[in-house]
């Protein structure tokens, strides 16, 4: 066994209880879902490290957003500074590196997302996009953003009026021939870049997408070009630039969005990120595809490693907002028989508001853990030059996961976050509770890196086409089943009690039959709208609702549910019960909002089908009444990072509570503005 | 046909394509949902008036949160000035009064909510309170808050480690016939009373609800009093209190929520509000029960009158929300063919997120205008001394059906705020949309006044006693289909077209038969756990999920359904056809989350009714996507209260968001705070 006494043990308190009760050793569970016990000793080290430094100090009050940017692009520099990269990183394989990285931006996005995502954008996303897109005469960006972090950088791709749609943005990049220069510009406000992130106050460079136009006025497409905005030394713009911030947002303000337009601004030729295509000196255009697994494997790890860095953070989000629910639910009481109060945990509807979210934040876990291991393997040999089967159709397959997955995990901890809120009660209102600023720090993932209507479409596609293909090509195999199509649709429910509902059997066969009904139901729709004479654009568009869209849910689950079962057999057998039960709580509650379409395709008829699901729901939130204080406690990170009034390990709940309202600043003070509002003429009262 | 000449017209622009296309005068309906014309006048009058003064003029960035305190109460001292109470107010009928006060929080809530809440508990829960459980001498504290408005209070009686459950509130009022006073103290912080609205700064009196204690050391129970708070020439707290501010929280920050802990703190006898019971000046306990229907048509009055505030402020909120989202879907392009881009309006799924809350939001506002005429009704037959028939029967049935339908309606809204921001995309994120301070406003209404779960609890309680009685107590006629109950349970779906399920006859018995369904489910669940040897208490806690808690819903829909459907037959022809399809629209869109229990209840078989109920849906959001921006503008306040860079009514889209954008205060300067954070050495690049 590891030794895990990196890990601090939690003090004794009310939680004891609850913690006496569990199966497992909650150490050993921490440990099964990181992974890996170097990344979990990684996280501890930059946690422990970053609560003693004061730069990192919580404030108690929300601070203006102008000082949130301060603040946070002061914490960058700090980590910049501390280095938590190992030494042997750099001669580290692909993978490893990689998944190190990610371990160090989830550690941080859980103490403030902002700084995450400036380092994540500013650093990782910029110089994977030099390595992928560029060539070597990029290498001195990438070495100045990922070795030497002395740039900071962004990335300049929606405009004001064109987000998802990407072919139709209108910043140009005109190549002149004299000066050997590209000339940027963009036509009106709409077409300038927005939301780009570090731009409003700090980014040196930007990677941005314009339409390529050679001399001859060829309009060849959207390019990347690395582009300067700032003096480095004096952070001014450079004339030719109109760079300004977006101002306040709902969450996330400690990150400078930013939007741009360009007054026929130039840049070297060389500026271009030409790995796919090039203009010569005298402007003409050359397309060189000349590695295309490599291009595609670029690809690949430019779409997907964004999404799954944020599938990552949110479980990470999660797992803060289910241990404060948790936690107070186990300390909080409330009515009770004979004047004898009872915690929330022990009421069936709190469990059943919570516990689903619990299973999921385990669930979740597992699948990302286990898929990132898989995706940066492919990577890696893609990278490597090795030959990778079926390389295209793996690259559509890890898109069409990705499409949906995030959707799924990025709305469910919108939602979880929200639940876990009500659930606290008034206090859960509290922005020292942390309940609000999970939720609004989070909020931004369902719309950014592809909104999650428009992604999970795109799964739909990738299914539709595997299902009218003449094979299936699911090379991962989240599609096989669609082998087995005719058989599936045949099975009906015939369970007679809830024990065979928890099955992993009847999880995954239901599963199977929602996705070949969901898939025919789209398919034919999609087909009868073509037939009506839509164009195909039109038919997919009135094919969304009840059809596509489910479908893109459900396919997302299927794999969540396959990936987290494969990840969840390898664990040590101490923790198998509980698992096991998480597992099929996750699954059943999951179920249980497609029951409609298992009734109305004629998988389930009369009672028994809903009335088992939702009876086997019920009897495993009640199982895991004893289970999820110590699984919260495997899922939380440490209290100063959790930093919530109402999630503290030593569960004195109301101690906590009037040391926070105690010490609130200026909570015992009269009103500075007092003079200004007192009654003339004073009540006599 | 009144004079709508007071309604400004609305500027031409983008908008004029779906405007031009609607059946019907987005003005007629606008009245039609306030249902009065001078309260649409009052409306306009309070918004046009607070538009010209500069202390309503809106800031671009979040206030701090004392600033926020010191601007909300200087808004209240400045309405307060302005009074917008009409000069025959004070001789008006009650129902008019209170209908005229109602209308002014809820302009004024739509503006700045914290204003609204502020005066609601300030001036009107207390003044009401002082009328309903006071006597002749607690006159003096009326006249100084609601007539004068000199005085501004609170309502102290949640406790920090006691919400809902009040009966085991610990603070005490032990009487001390020596000094003729009573006694006040806190045993330990959490007896604390807390999240008191106004008490962290401003109030200088409140009304604490603590356990009476007679000098035998009898506890008495929960009783009202008087307490002097602050100075209120000075705002000073008195010696003997620790009076506190709760600090930072997720919404209505310029309410100055508050916590007290009493120090053997004493007040006159006389500040007993005594009009259920008294203790004399030797310290004896008299109860006095002379008049139990009045006391029962105050009570009435004191549950239901601040819940259904909500439901209208709820109301609002969502109209701002859908306006937001409705204008820019008309707006706003996205994909399309040969490069010709589509409004987000005209996608099926883009219509399916949003036009069910257009319907809530007309739903709604038709039911709360209609349920607060009948309830305000009610109270003025009782108030005024004349026999109401079934006054006991009557309050219980409205306690049910507000006890359900606060529930509904909040929830809903929050629903619609988070789903009107997905559908506004990253500029839906901007703080300028407003969309994020619609939601975090709005936010605490699900846990206030009652947290929604334990008020759903409430009328499911009544439904099952009326289940179970031997003849149903229903004056307002909710729970009438109960004497129809197996007549009821015996239909089955039979619809064959869409048309069919428009219909209201279609939707109303549909809902009575799942109403009847999840009654008698609840009701044996209840019964099988108590049989299994559970107290009623436990048995309850185990009837929730799935059962009672979906029957506080489907009862709120239903009830919802019959008080809109009533109001919606009475208003003029001409809106009729636009109305029907909102109301059928509404009716399916709510109809489609309980499609399970129509199966497993056996009735609805095979795939016709789950098809038809959402096929149904479909065509009414088609068909009333040429309705739909009129409708948001009948809906939506004035564009200087909805406050909206998205939603502004004259559809420049972007021209406003580069106006705002261009405008926000240090969009295009150099970052304050540039020296600290330069690269140290500055890069070469």
């Amino acid at each position: 066994m590891e030794d895990l006494s990196f890990v601090p043990d939690l003090p004794s308190g009310p939680l004891d209880v609850y913690r006496n009760r569990s199966s497992f050793d909650w150490k050993r569970l921490k440990l099964a879902l990181e992974g890996d016990i170097e990344l979990l000793k990684l996280k501890y080290r930059i946690w422990q490290t970053l609560e003693r430094d004061p730069l990192f100090a919580h404030s108690p009050v929300t601070l203006s957003v102008e000082e949130q940017k301060r603040m946070t692009q002061l914490q960058l520099r700090r980590i910049n500074q501390l280095n938590f990269h190992p030494k042997d990183l750099a001669t580290s394989s692909y993978s490893k590196r990689t998944r190190t990285v990610m371990t160090i931006n989830e550690a941080i996005q859980s103490l403030n997302p902002s700084v995450s995502v400036k380092m994540a954008i500013g650093m990782y996303l910029f110089s994977n996009a030099l390595l992928s897109l560029g060539t070597e005469r990029h290498l001195k960006f990438y070495e100045a953003t990922f070795v030497d972090r002395q740039l900071l950088a962004s990335f300049a791709l929606t405009e004001i009026a064109h987000g998802s749609d990407a072919r139709l943005m209108r910043t140009t990049a005109t190549y002149d021939p004299h000066h050997k220069q590209f000339v940027l510009h963009t036509p009106d406000f709409e077409a300038a870049k927005c939301w780009v992130g570090n731009l409003g106050r700090t980014c040196t460079h930007t990677l941005l997408f314009a339409q390529l136009i050679t001399p001859d006025g060829t309009n060849h497409g959207l390019h990347a070009f690395v582009v300067p905005i700032r003096d480095a030394a004096t952070l001014e713009t450079y004339p030719g630039l109109i760079v300004g911030d977006m101002g306040e947002k709902i969450g996330v303000n400690g990150i400078d969005n930013g939007f741009i337009m360009f007054n026929q601004y130039r840049i070297p030729r060389e500026n271009l990120l030409n790995r796919t295509a090039d203009v010569t000196e005298d402007g003409t255009y050359e397309s060189s595809f000349s590695d295309p697994s490599r291009i595609l494997g670029a690809a690949l790890e430019n779409l997907s490693a964004g999404r799954i860095g944020i599938m990552q953070e949110s479980c990470h989000s999660l797992a803060s907002a289910v241990a404060i629910a948790i936690r107070y639910a186990a300390t909080r009481t409330q009515f009770g028989e004979r004047d004898k109060e009872i915690p929330l945990i022990e009421y069936s509807l709190h469990q059943w508001r919570l516990f689903g979210y619990v299973s999921a934040a385990v669930v979740f876990r597992l699948f990302v853990e286990n898929f990132t291991r898989v995706y940066l393997g492919i990577v890696e040999k893609s990278n490597s030059g090795m030959k990778v089967d079926n390389l295209s159709e793996t690259v559509s397959e890890i898109h069409a996961m990705v499409s949906s997955c995030k959707p799924l995990l990025t709305w469910s901890v919108l939602l979880a976050a929200q639940h876990c809120r009500e659930a606290c009660g008034g206090h859960g209102f509290l922005k020292c509770a942390n309940l609000g600023d999970i939720r609004s720090n989070h909020e931004p993932t369902v719309t950014y890196e592809g909104d999650n209507n428009v992604l999970s479409q795109q799964a739909g596609n990738w299914l539709l086409r595997q299902y009218s293909a003449s094979t299936v090509d699911s090379p991962l195999g989240t599609a096989l089943f669609l082998n087995r199509t005719r058989d599936i649709l045949g099975q009906t429910f015939s369970c007679t009690t809830t024990d065979e509902v928890k099955t992993k059997q009847f999880i995954t066969s239901t599963y199977e039959w929602l996705l070949c009904y969901l898939i025919k139901e789209t398919h034919n729709k999609y087909e009868a709208e073509l037939a009506r004479g839509l164009s195909k654009f039109e038919a997919r568009a009135k094919s969304q609702v009840y059809k596509w869209k489910t479908l893109g849910k459900v396919y997302a689950e299927h794999i969540v549910i396959m990936f987290a079962l494969e990840s969840l057999e390898k664990k040590e057998k101490g923790l198998q019960p509980v698992l096991n039960k998480l597992f099929s709580l996750y699954c059943l509650w999951s179920l249980d909002c497609h029951l409609v379409e298992l009734y109305q395709g004629g998988y389930a008829r009369g009672e028994a089908c809903a009335r088992l699901v939702r009876e086997a729901v019920m009897e495993l939130c009640d199982d895991l009444k004893g289970e999820v204080v110590s699984v919260v406690d495997a899922l939380a990170p440490t209290d100063f990072v959790l930093h919530s009034v109402l999630g503290k390990s030593d569960g004195n709940l109301y101690q906590n509570l009037q040391k926070a309202l105690f010490s609130h600043p200026g909570a015992f003070e009269r009103a500075p503005w007092w003079q200004q509002v007192v009654p003339t003429p004073a009540s006599k009262l």
